[in-house]
């Protein structure tokens, strides 16, 4: 049984304008909430270069106020992190009974942290494989990559998220659902936690890391800590995943993961999701995480000055 | 009983210029050996300006080469400890039956790696609490405190080493006799191993780290982690210590390291003596010191990034 699924996107940058522009490039009913970008991708479309074939949708459903929005059957926040406390307000115009919110973001404990807020809402997470920027009002540079899993986090319904997969690959992003969403966001934390933040304490790339014997031995380190944490939750993940990992990341073009481009420029950094809240898991089950506390404390450090610049 | 030592400077720089030209300054016996500053400093002698008093000695025993210097009873060692390596050439044509070799240095397992090369020589340690700089050829600003604190590696007939006080102490210099060179050497770790290290990778200074809490935290972390480094080693090192150096630090003027200073100008990090090698004296009495661990994988990284611009 196929849904006519109706979307909207909350968060039309790097990771919203790429994602919701492939499902309105295939037809979807999708509304974009913008904030600066709203008048000129009301008038001007939404234009997405990407390695995949370049689109520009001449005219898209965009929206200044989550207010004038439709309420819709899947809400994709593809927010930074350290925006979701607009969250509260953003999301009740959207809402219908059996809405389905999903967490396009990184880190640990932000569908934990919605459904405290929503209590009744039915969230999921989608973890992005992807390199993408935005590059001017409107316009989303697809550079890499592009893969999008999906769980749900709290509940067992999942035909109309497996329906959201089906949309994507229609669309032609490839999607997989999962079935255990925390694996999935432990597993990205994995890669996620050596490369987001040394980057930025280290000023550098993946691939400057990875040639460096002493700091792809502390990235390496981080990625078995973070294994170790998770495994201390009871999350199934493999020890040998690290290794396949730092294997990966040898074979991936020079990157600047999304908080190195935080950082440069000048956007807050989302110490608390991707640090904080995994770090703060592993100790509620009496697993201390001392790198990633200190790489944690040097990030919370680095942030505030580049704020206060 | 007082005599008359005799003494060589290895390394008139920031520390070998300002220590050395205080005793020149007082009338000692005292031979210096220069680099890149020997013709200068041969035709126009050595200025140190000074917090305690400015001084300009016209005339010193200058020495482009340590064959052409004289035996002496005290060899101060003030070179970088990633010069270490120059010793072995540098050193014979200085030494009596009983020179005894005080190493002006930061670190840990200093002594030890000479006494490994020179078995029959006596070694001493000298722990410098100073602010100063070599601002140009054969010119010295000495800025704040200054502050010598020595004692015997492997000797026990220390009177030598007390009149070497006792000279520092009427050149002006206050001088320690320390009956526990170790304690002094993981005494001034406590504060190098965080501050040296932090402020190079938090491209920042010490008042900075001190007004952040994060960073405040992870410096204090890092005391206590030194502090339970040198207990294991069986090093009589209080634990209230680490609060005593925060507390200090607190009051301290804005300050950059010397490893900062090095970083900034370009010069080797002396990454080797203040944390690999504490960390393999706290490994060897089983001892794990994780974020000192950390900070050494990050300036191994650092130090070449920056050696190779």
């Amino acid at each position: 049984m196929t849904m006519n699924l109706t979307y909207a996107v909350v968060g039309t940058g790097a990771l919203g304008g790429y994602y919701g522009g492939k499902l309105a490039n295939a037809g979807k009913d999708i509304h974009f909430l913008l904030n600066s970008d709203y008048e000129y991708v009301k008038e001007h479309g939404l234009k997405v270069d990407s390695v995949a074939g370049d689109f520009h949708l001449k005219s898209v459903n965009a929206y200044g106020q989550s207010k004038d929005m439709p309420q819709v059957d899947v809400v994709l926040v593809c927010l930074k992190t350290t925006q979701n406390h607009l969250l509260a307000e953003l999301l009740p115009p959207l809402l219908k009974e059996d809405t389905i919110v999903l967490l396009v973001q990184n880190g640990i404990g932000l569908e934990a942290a919605l459904e405290k807020q929503f209590p009744k809402l039915s969230v999921a997470g989608g973890l992005a494989f992807i390199c993408s920027a935005k590059v001017g009002p409107g316009h989303i540079n697809h550079q890499d990559y592009g893969q999008l899993n999906v769980g749900a986090f709290n509940f067992s319904d999942t035909e109309r998220l497996e329906q959201l997969c089906a949309d994507f690959n229609e669309a032609g992003v490839p999607c997989d659902f999962s079935k255990n969403l925390m694996l999935s966001r432990w597993q990205k934390l994995v890669w996620n936690a050596p490369f987001n933040g040394l980057t930025v304490v280290l000023n550098t790339t993946t691939d400057t890391i990875m040639q460096d014997e002493a700091a792809r031995s502390l990235a390496k380190d981080i990625m078995h800590e973070v294994v170790a944490g998770a495994q201390a939750g009871g999350i199934p993940l493999e020890t040998g995943f690290a290794d396949k990992m730092m294997v990966l990341t040898e074979r991936m073009k020079p990157y600047a993961p999304s908080m190195k481009l935080d950082y440069d420029f000048g956007r807050p950094l989302e110490v608390k999701a991707i640090y904080s809240q995994a770090i703060e898991a592993a100790a509620q089950h009496g697993f201390e995480m001392k790198k990633m506390q200190m790489l944690e404390q040097q990030l919370l450090f680095i942030d505030r000055q580049n704020m206060s610049k």
